[in-house]
């Protein structure tokens, strides 16, 4: 990451990260579920929401301070998904700590995960007042954030379905992480510049460019659950193939794979006992085919069009901060 | 119930199940999503809920057609909480049939409550147009659904914590179902009146009516699961004991019993090997200590409650309609 870009997150964390704290606030009786729901953001990540939610509604003109609350509310929505996610793969990492649910059981972690999709609302809602967002912008931000929830639920039922199935086509793939990861990115922008009072077309088009950005993001995620250190993802190496996730690496080997090696890779895939060794051979065959490097490759073609859609915009520094992300998406290692 | 209300409740349930249903419409890929998003509501229901919505629209003057989506939106709400509830009290059963998670397994049940959840705002905003019901009275309605949720993710908390607790007060008890159960009643009569147009008064005052009788309705409910027939209440009789709850029947019973009483309730309490003539056993014996008469007074005195905070709507078939609804509320059966 460029320092230009990382000193930007990093001046995005320290302006959006006290107001998510203050929309999580706690309450006496009941601190165990605000200390779950808190836990994996105050754990890290790298607030990418945020930064698109005020990056785009600085690009259509918007006044950052406008949008601040909305982008903390966008990182709850994005930490409820992480929780339930993590109850329903059975992951018991996460961002190098222990997972919600693994922590503090799961029935507390799902009224964890629902309590901050409810905050998700309330933060937004709240912002409404005639001196602040005006009420038909912010039914507009609900509306593309509810989508995406409702996106987030479909991506999250192909990527289960899909791993009962043999053969999923890229397809199939791109339409699940399309739901799954790209779908919030998308909003994260829409609602952002939504907020920044940009016009239909702005709005379209930098959804779309978050869009790109999220497909390209989450294959480069799935490459990293196979390439990346433990220490560096912050969860094991090769737990989607211990989950048996169709992957666009695995899809695309299972397409080019000789018999054996498509054995190989079926015979491993979802079964949790894997040993280490046999999730090494299975990675190092899917590098055999050129798998990996054809994700990446298509990484990059998403990365291509995402730009693209920038181009209208003129120039300024939200421009090129969303044009350095970008390239940043493609080209990380963590 | 009288025939009257009954015949009222079916009316509602004959002009909102059309609508519910069409709210959560099936996508093809994702059919199963679908199919276990709707299943608990395809069950039954006595769509108490929809009808509050219906008749506090009616009560301050508004058209029962503006506010049919809102009920139907409600309703989805009250089945998310639901597919959420049984997982994390592994119950296998409602309304008579196998819960959700039963059938399609945890990870696709808190993705079908998930989906529901987004779908109560995906409906609630869809409302909002010039024409039918305008931007500033949507986002108040979204204001308290969105606090009905973040206090029943309260009061699911607060049944969790108490679950491994020996001594809980009436007053904590209280609290608890207040967000658990009261909660979502006082929104559905709320949102209710203020797409009618009510003003804050009315909107306060119908509130507090639906609140009280969440109360009295919640008190009932943990005495029918002691004493009615598990095909009348869908689900086994003491499921409650065995799941550990602190309902006020058992609160009361601890309050009052000797020695040899309280171990017989508290070693029973929670265990979910417990054999029916154990849980029949503890069901005497808060019964001797008139814990079920204590918990049915205490409802009645909340119903009391709630119809004092009608005395200024004036007459009108709504406002009976609703004074027949809280009637119902102590004297039913089921």
């Amino acid at each position: 990451m460029s320092l230009d870009l990382q000193g930007q997150l990093a001046a995005v964390a320290r302006k959006v990260d006290p107001v998510i704290k203050s929309l999580v606030e706690e309450e006496k009786e009941i601190e165990v579920l605000y200390e779950a729901s808190k836990h994996l953001i105050d754990a890290g990540g790298k607030r990418l929401r945020p930064f698109l939610v005020l990056k785009s509604c600085e690009i259509v003109g918007g006044k950052e301070d406008d949008a601040i609350q909305l982008a903390a509310a966008i990182e709850l929505l994005h930490t409820f998904t992480l929780i339930h996610d993590d109850i329903m793969d059975e992951d018991e990492k996460r961002r190098g700590v222990p997972s919600v649910h693994a922590l503090w059981g799961k029935p507390m972690a799902i009224t964890a995960g629902d309590l901050l999709f409810a905050k998700v609302y309330d933060s937004v809602i709240r912002c409404a007042s005639p001196k602040h967002v005006a009420y038909r912008r912010v039914l507009k931000a609900l509306s593309v954030i509810t989508d995406a929830a409702v996106s987030i639920c479909r991506g999250q039922t192909l990527d289960m379905l899909f791993a009962s199935m043999e053969e999923i086509s890229e397809e199939q793939y791109l339409r699940m992480i399309s739901g799954k990861t790209a779908s919030l990115l998308k909003a994260s922008s829409q609602s952002g510049a939504i907020f920044g009072g940009g016009t239909a077309s702005q709005v379209k088009l930098i959804g779309e460019f978050a869009n790109y950005c999220g497909l390209a993001f989450q294959i480069v995620d799935d490459v990293l659950g196979l390439t990346a250190d433990e220490e560096v993802i912050g969860k094991p190496v090769g737990s989607d193939i211990r989950d048996g996730k169709k992957t666009i690496v695995i899809v695309h080997a299972l397409n080019k794979a000789n018999r054996e090696q498509r054995q190989l890779i079926l015979s491993t895939l979802g079964k949790i006992e894997s040993p280490p060794s046999r999730i090494e051979e299975v990675i190092q065959t899917v590098k055999s085919l050129e798998s990996i490097n054809y994700a990446l490759s298509k990484a990059k073609d998403f990365i291509d069009k995402a730009k693209a859609q920038l181009s209208p915009f003129p120039a300024s520094p939200a421009k090129d901060a969303l044009l350095e992300l970008s390239n940043f998406l493609v080209s990380r290692r963590y």
